[in-house]
C-alpha cells in the first residue's frame, strides 16, 4: 500500500448519471433552474423520473468524472465516495475501477441508495441537473484513507461535497493530511448554487486550505458577489496560488500571482451534451500539472478534454484521452 | 380496460443492455462468438462484467426495443415481460412506460433479479451479446392478459422466450387467444444459434401458429439448415404467410407467397451499433402493416427504422420516428 503513487486524488459525491432529452417548456413546469444543480429527495426524484423521457444510465458525479479523465489520459489516480451495495452502486464501481481508477471506499451495506442524478438536457446542449444524494451522505472522515492522500500531488475535491456535513469534515481532514505530506489540494466550486449555500465557508477554506481553484465564470462571480468578472479575477489572484476559470465557449483563463494564460476553447465541435465540461477541464489540467507540463499546456489539455466530453451525451470520456492528445499533439507539430 | 386497442402486444425478456467497447482479442480471449446471443448466469456475469471497459445502460429485450420503436412511431403498443422490483427494473419499467408503450406484468418481488445483456461493441459496430435472464424465467403464462391480446392486432413474440421454459407456454397461449380473436401472430427468430437450439419446435410452431415470420440470413438458413439464401426463401414461402427477411446492408425481402417485395438498406448513414437492427425493423414494418400501408412500405419503414438505431449506441430510438417518418416522406415527395 505504501509504495503506491498517484498524480490526484479525487473526492466526491459518487453518482449514476439518468440523461434524458427535455425541452424548455418541461424545465419551466417542473420549476428546474436551467444549467443548475439543485439537489432532491427520494420522492421527488421519483416524481420527476416518472415524468421523464426514457434515459441512459451512466456513472457520473463531478470528481468521478474527473478521475476517469485523468486515468483515460494516462495519469494514475484514486477516488473517494459512497455507493450503497446495489445496482447503481455496483454500476458505479464497475465503471471507475474499468476507467484505471484505484477506488476502495467501503459500499455501505444498508440505508440509503446509490445516489443518482436526473439530468435533462434541452435542445441547446445545456444539461439541468437535480441530485439525490442518498448514500453520499454517510461518506465522512473515517473513508479518507491518509496512505492514499500523501501518495497523492493533488487532493482533489468537488464544493458538492460541501452539502453532506459528512462529507465537509472528509474535506477538511484530506486537506490537512495532504498539507501535511507537503501535497496540493484543488478544489472546484461545481456550481453557483452551491457557492450561494457555502460562500464564506468557501472564502476561508480556500486562503488556508486550497492551493489550485477550479470555478467557471458564474462560480466565481456569485464567490465575490459580483456581475464584473475582471473584478473577480482581481480577488481571486490575491486569494490563492493558481485559479483555473472556465468561461464556456469563450475558453478559460489560468492565473497564478501576476501572471494569467488565456486558454481558447475548442469551437470546431458541436455541442451536443454540456454535462462533464467542466469535470474534465480539471482533468486535463491536473493530468498535466501533476506530470510536469506548465500552467498553459496543463490548460490546453483540459481545453481538449472538455471540448470531447461536450460533443456526446454522459460525463466521461468516450474516447481513449490519451490517444487523443497525442493525435492533437501530433498535429500541431506538423 | 376492454375498450383498449392496440396495433401490437410485444412479448419478451425484458432486460437492460450493458454496453461497452472491446475488440476483437478480447471477444477472443473471452471465447465469445461475434454477433451471437449466449446465455450466462450470474458468476459468469460478474466475471465478465468485471473485465469489460467502462459502460453505459439502457433499457433493451429483442421486443421491448420493438414495442418502443412502434410507440416511437405514433403505433400503439403493449409490452408483456418480466422484472424483479430492483433499480434495473425499475428503469426498465420507467424506459417502457415513457416510450409511450402500456406495459403491466407484474414485477417480481423477490428471486432472481432484473436481466442485464453484456453487450461488446466491436469497431466493426458489430455487437456480441451475454445474458443473464434473472427475472425474466419468471414470465408464464398467468402474465397473458386475455384482452390485451384480443384487442391487439398483432401479437409478436420474440424467439428468445423459448429458452425459459414458462415463457414457451406463455408465448403458446398468447397466439391461441390472439388466433381465436381473429388477429394476427408474428414471431422474429432472434438468433441463429437460438434456432439450433429449438428448431423442430420453431418449424412447428411457424407453421400452425405464425402469420407474420421475421428473420435475418443466418436465422433462415438456420431454420432450413442450408447455405443457400434462395433455397432458404423457397422454404419460407410455402411455411408462413409472410416472411420478412433482413439482410444486414443487403437489405430485406418482404415475402408474401408468390410475390416479394426488395427493400434497399439506408446506406448512407455511419454504422457505430448495429443492436437493434433487427427489432427496430420489426418494428417499422409492424407499425405500417397496422396502419394499413402495403407490404412494400411497411418494409421501407422498417429499413428507416433500423437504419437510425444503427447509427449510434443502444438498441432503441435516439429520435421521433414519428418525425422522422414524416421527414423522408416530405422528402421523397419533393
Amino acid at each position: 500500500m505504501t509504495e503506491r503513487m498517484f498524480d490526484t486524488t479525487c473526492i466526491g459525491n459518487a453518482i449514476v448519471d439518468v440523461i434524458s432529452k427535455a425541452d424548455d417548456a418541461f424545465l419551466a413546469a417542473e420549476g428546474l433552474t436551467k444549467s443548475a444543480m439543485m439537489l432532491i429527495d427520494m420522492d421527488r426524484a421519483e416524481e420527476l423520473y416518472a415524468k421523464m423521457e426514457p434515459g441512459i444510465e451512466m456513472s457520473g458525479g463531478s470528481a468521478g468524472n474527473t478521475a476517469a479523465g485523468i486515468a483515460s489520459l494516462g495519469g494514475r489516480c484514486a477516488y473517494v465516495g459512497k455507493v450503497r451495495d446495489d445496482q447503481l452502486g455496483d454500476i458505479f464501481t464497475h465503471d471507475i475501477r474499468a476507467s484505471g481508477v484505484t477506488f476502495e471506499t467501503p459500499a455501505l451495506t444498508h440505508g440509503a441508495a446509490t445516489a443518482r442524478c436526473l439530468i435533462l438536457v434541452t435542445p441547446d446542449a445545456h444539461r439541468t441537473m437535480n441530485t439525490y444524494l442518498g448514500a453520499c451522505v454517510e461518506l465522512g472522515p473515517e473513508d479518507i484513507d491518509p496512505e492514499i492522500i500523501r501518495a497523492s500531488k493533488v487532493t482533489y475535491m468537488e464544493g458538492y461535497l460541501w452539502d453532506p456535513e459528512n462529507g465537509k469534515q472528509a474535506f477538511r481532514k484530506a486537506a490537512e493530511i495532504a498539507h501535511a505530506a507537503g501535497q496540493r489540494v484543488s478544489l472546484t466550486l461545481s456550481d453557483s448554487f452551491c457557492v450561494d449555500r457555502y460562500r464564506d465557508e468557501f472564502k476561508e477554506f480556500i486562503r488556508h486550505g486550497v492551493d489550485i481553484l477550479f470555478a467557471n465564470e458564474d462560480e466565481l462571480k456569485s464567490l465575490y458577489q459580483t456581475t464584473d468578472f475582471d473584478a473577480a479575477l482581481a480577488a481571486v489572484r490575491d486569494h490563492v496560488e493558481i485559479a483555473c476559470l472556465t468561461r464556456s465557449e469563450k475558453g478559460a483563463v489560468i492565473v497564478n500571482g501576476a501572471d494569467a494564460h488565456i486558454i481558447p476553447a475548442d469551437r470546431d465541435i458541436k455541442v451536443v451534451d454540456t454535462t462533464g465540461a467542466g469535470d474534465l477541464f480539471a482533468a486535463g489540467f491536473l493530468y498535466g500539472f501533476t506530470n510536469g507540463h506548465d500552467l498553459a499546456s496543463s490548460g490546453h489539455i483540459g481545453a481538449m478534454a472538455a471540448a470531447e466530453v461536450i460533443s456526446h451525451y454522459g460525463a466521461r470520456p468516450a474516447v481513449d484521452l490519451k490517444e487523443l492528445m497525442q493525435q492533437k499533439l501530433a498535429l500541431s507539430l506538423s
